[in-house]
């Protein structure tokens, strides 16, 4: 007599399309994987032409793919599968970019649904990209850095415009007729297992987005204070009071059971658990396989770092970091965010911005830097083209290159930025170890790690860590699928699932002694450099610290100079 | 009944070619020129595939060339204007590279005439970029810091491979046999004046070469003392007398008259007057115009800048010069010349070592480039791929860019580039005023001057001063022809002769407010940067005066464990 096969279902939310991946909870193994694009806008996103700040997404986009995602993905799997039965699928989990926060009415609604405000752009949802509400931003840090607890210290110093109160702030100054039809303020990645589950009144919060992205933290009982609120706006204070009803959990644990309609919908069992929501990073770092000792690093166009740490140690406060938040990335720990503003960004700025069209390529290039040995270009780089998101918090920090000679060529100036985004990694891993958070090794997912041995080799040299490649493609998903399948009760917890559902033939890159030797060398100069022109307290002697701010002013009065 | 006509002939001896210019001493009229290119080694220089950093010339190259530009430069004299005669010439001014000296025999003839050194490499003319004696330069510096007086003050604190006494130490060492047959050395602007007026035994010595590169200084009586050279090496010493025993005199004074067989050999009268020479860097100063409050500034590859303050005024010592010498350039006058390392070339890097086979070219950067306001870019550049000669007289440091976005492009480093030659140029015009050396105007010529208009637009605006292009192409040809006429009693004085003989219509860049202003915050920026990074002792606070030494070392290294 055959054992019953049980199925996950991960749904990942991403900046242009929802992916629907089935998995089978013994082992992993995907059965089938859908996407589909978002129809609305450009590749999915609202865009106004006369607001380059502005990024919005449909509500009803993000449900109609939905269904056609997994449909799509029930039908392919099978046909890769004869035994399979979406009627096997036992469990739930979500992920979604964030903050990505949209308004929802008392029936827990888009109010995008009500005829009046369909096509309203305040009524849709806030993209995490969404760079709209920067005076708001600005304002919410001037206003928490006045006063106690110190919420800024949970998130890097500075609340961002890209965040979940900035939006809404934004949102009641802008379009205050639809701030009077919103009876609450939802994260995306909330919003979908509210949906699914048809939990009315007030959904479950993550503890991910909420720490994240809303200011909540044990350290102050949760959201920011209603007086706190209400010295930005009343209505946010009027909004804190139903946001904090709901409940605040942990992936491990169900958002509510998938309802009539939409098991209906998607034809899968009714009654199955939804696991409780959480951002696409966090949700990829645990099907990276992420837990206390292990560093999951997202690399792409940017970099975001993503360590745990178990909750019975103390957390001590780790000055710089842009994310700390209890239970966000896997229940019993800590979680920790640091990130890095190019990366990606940074060697294809190099290679298509400045080098365009004279016939290098990020392979070309490659093929000559890795033949050079560490030091052997004398250059050295600071990797703040797009400002430093940890541990210095700047935007408005700028790069740097130096050690030029007449002679040096353009493969030797892309390893030197390979180089400075190491040494930027490197900078967040002594910082969090000098604090007292254990990094044995790192793992590596996302664009950047599966297409560039050299550039890992130079991070393990670098790290003076071994560095892994995540052996899936969907990790994120995989995350939502783990988190479904221990609310469904087939694993008993994360890392149990993590232990049969993670692949584990990963390509490792491990520090080769010399490399890391004259590493350590090099990141004893960069680390002068990024406290010269990073600190203004330290750089103050020579007045380097403010070097990089005077000439942007410099820069901003010519271009106001030009109108 | 009509004016005899009067007209000088200038000798200028480059790198590749002697040229040879008739001027009418009345007007500075140009009636021909003739250029003839060594026939010897690569373009002119004798070099060695076992050592790159040898360059030499062949002494009979100069000879038979110089008998060549001058028929040639007769002949078409004689077409270009029919009342022209040879019997016309009254003076003759000679310049040459340098420091360039070579052995001769006590007759005063190269070494190379006799046929057992004929073709030996020690017994030719060591070009002034010959660097083989680099570690003979190293002795020199090491010694001559360590006693006084102070030799090395006068010339930027190190003395060169290229100079000579580093190249005299280096014959002495690897040529006894050379040594053992050199009677005398001597420069190539002291040695042609010399075989033209056949002052046998010892020739005349130019203060320019002498001061410049001879460590010659009235503060310790002329040459550097015996007992130092001796400690050297004892040729040095006996070689010290013989070139001590001839006159040290400046341009306006004859070197002598030309002797019978030259006189034959040229087709011009006995007996008329040859100047004593110069090196043609501070002869293009004279046929630039140079007088007291003009800088000249030679823009090329590199850049050569020559300032002259009245010998009444008492020269305080200003640090950071590579040269300063009484009477160098013009009689009556100290002689200052600063420099910077890359110009020209650091533009070319840019243009063809980095963006090479991307389609830009130094039209299409400035074209773009010109665009852009002061400050626009947010950049800012050291300008130190090569060293930095003037002032920190430091050939270890290396190039630094910062204010890089993921949007910058390639014309605003192009510019960034051309502003930090700019700054670095203010550095040592800002160090003049400060030790009282008034400028009240920038003379350039050179390449780059005549080829970039908004180049020397930058510089007006950022030396705050205007800065004229040199109407001549050819002004150390026309600095010698000048030379020639006073000796010939034409005009009374250099100063006179310039008057007459040098053409007004130059083209004047005009320092723009707005944008003065404006490179002067960046300039600030750029004085802080280069303290910072140039100064060990001033950058000591955060380490970065030794940071670009630290990564040489590693790069050398890298080198070294590579082989």
């Amino acid at each position: 007599m055959s054992k019953t096969t049980n199925y996950t279902l991960g749904l990942d939310y991403g900046t242009a399309s929802v992916r629907a991946l089935i998995v089978r909870c013994e082992d992993g193994e995907s059965l089938s994987e859908a996407t589909i694009p978002y129809p609305s806008g450009d590749d999915g996103v609202i865009l106004d032409g006369h607001q380059p700040d502005l990024a919005r997404q449909s509500p009803s986009d993000y449900l109609s793919c939905l269904s056609l995602a997994v449909q799509q993905a029930i039908q392919d799997a099978k046909e890769n599968d004869a035994g399979f039965s979406p009627m096997g699928i036992v469990g739930i989990g979500v992920d979604t970019t964030g903050s990505t926060p949209l308004p929802i009415d008392e029936q827990g609604n888009s109010l995008t649904e009500h005829e009046a405000l369909k096509d309203h752009v305040g009524a849709q949802a806030w993209l995490w990209k969404d760079h709209t509400a920067a005076a708001e931003a600005q304002e919410i840090t001037q206003r928490a850095s006045e006063q106690e607890p110190a919420y800024l210290e949970k998130c890097g110093g500075a609340y961002s415009s890209e965040w979940f109160w900035s939006k809404l702030l934004k949102l009641a100054r802008e379009h205050p007729e639809v701030m009077e039809k919103t009876y609450d303020w939802v994260e995306l990645c909330d919003w979908i297992p509210a949906i699914l589950t048809g939990c009315d009144k007030h959904p479950v919060r993550s503890k991910c987005a909420a720490g994240h992205k809303g200011l909540y933290h044990d350290a102050w009982g949760g959201f920011p204070s209603r007086a706190f609120l209400d010295s930005l706006h009343p209505s946010l204070a009027i909004l804190r009071d139903r946001i904090a009803k709901g409940p605040v959990q942990v992936i491990d644990q169900p958002a509510g059971k998938l309802n009539a309609p939409w098991a209906e919908r998607l034809g899968l069992r009714q009654g199955i658990p939804v696991a409780t929501g959480a951002l696409d990073a966090h949700m990829g770092a645990v099907g990276s396989g992420i837990k206390p000792g292990v560093m999951v690093k997202i690399m792409g166009t940017s970099t975001c770092d993503i360590v745990v740490a178990p909750l019975a140690d103390a957390l001590p406060y780790v000055p710089g970091l842009c994310g700390m938040a209890s239970e966000s990335v896997l229940p019993g720990c800590h979680g920790l965010e640091a990130g890095q503003s190019a990366v990606g960004d940074l060697f294809h700025w190099w290679t298509a911005s400045v080098l365009g069209g004279s016939g290098h390529s990020h392979a070309s290039l490659t093929q000559q830097a890795q033949e050079l040995k560490p030091g052997q270009s004398g250059l050295l780089a600071l990797d703040w083209n797009h400002g430093n998101r940890s541990l210095l918090c700047d935007p408005k920090l700028s790069g740097l290159i130096l050690g030029q000679t007449l002679h040096t060529r353009p493969h030797e100036i892309y390893r030197a930025l390979i180089e400075a985004t190491a040494f930027g990694a490197r900078m967040i891993t002594d910082q969090l170890h000098r604090h007292g958070v254990v990094i044995e090794s790192i793992l590596a997912c996302g664009g950047l790690a599966e297409k560039n041995p050299m550039l890992m080799q130079i991070y393990a040299d670098v790290l003076n860590k071994p560095v892994s490649c995540s052996a899936s493609e969907q990790t994120c998903a995989l995350g939502s699928a783990i988190a479904g399948s221990v609310v469904a009760g087939v694993h008993p917890d994360i890392a149990s699932a993590q232990q049969a559902m993670i692949r584990q033939n990963r390509t490792t890159f491990v520090p080769c002694p010399d490399s890391a030797q004259v590493y350590s060398s090099l990141f004893e100069l960069y680390r002068r450099l990024h406290d010269a022109f990073g600190k203004e307290s330290t750089g103050g002697g020579d007045g380097l610290g403010r070097l990089m701010k005077e000439l942007n002013q410099l820069r901003q009065q010519a271009v106001i100079a030009r109108l």
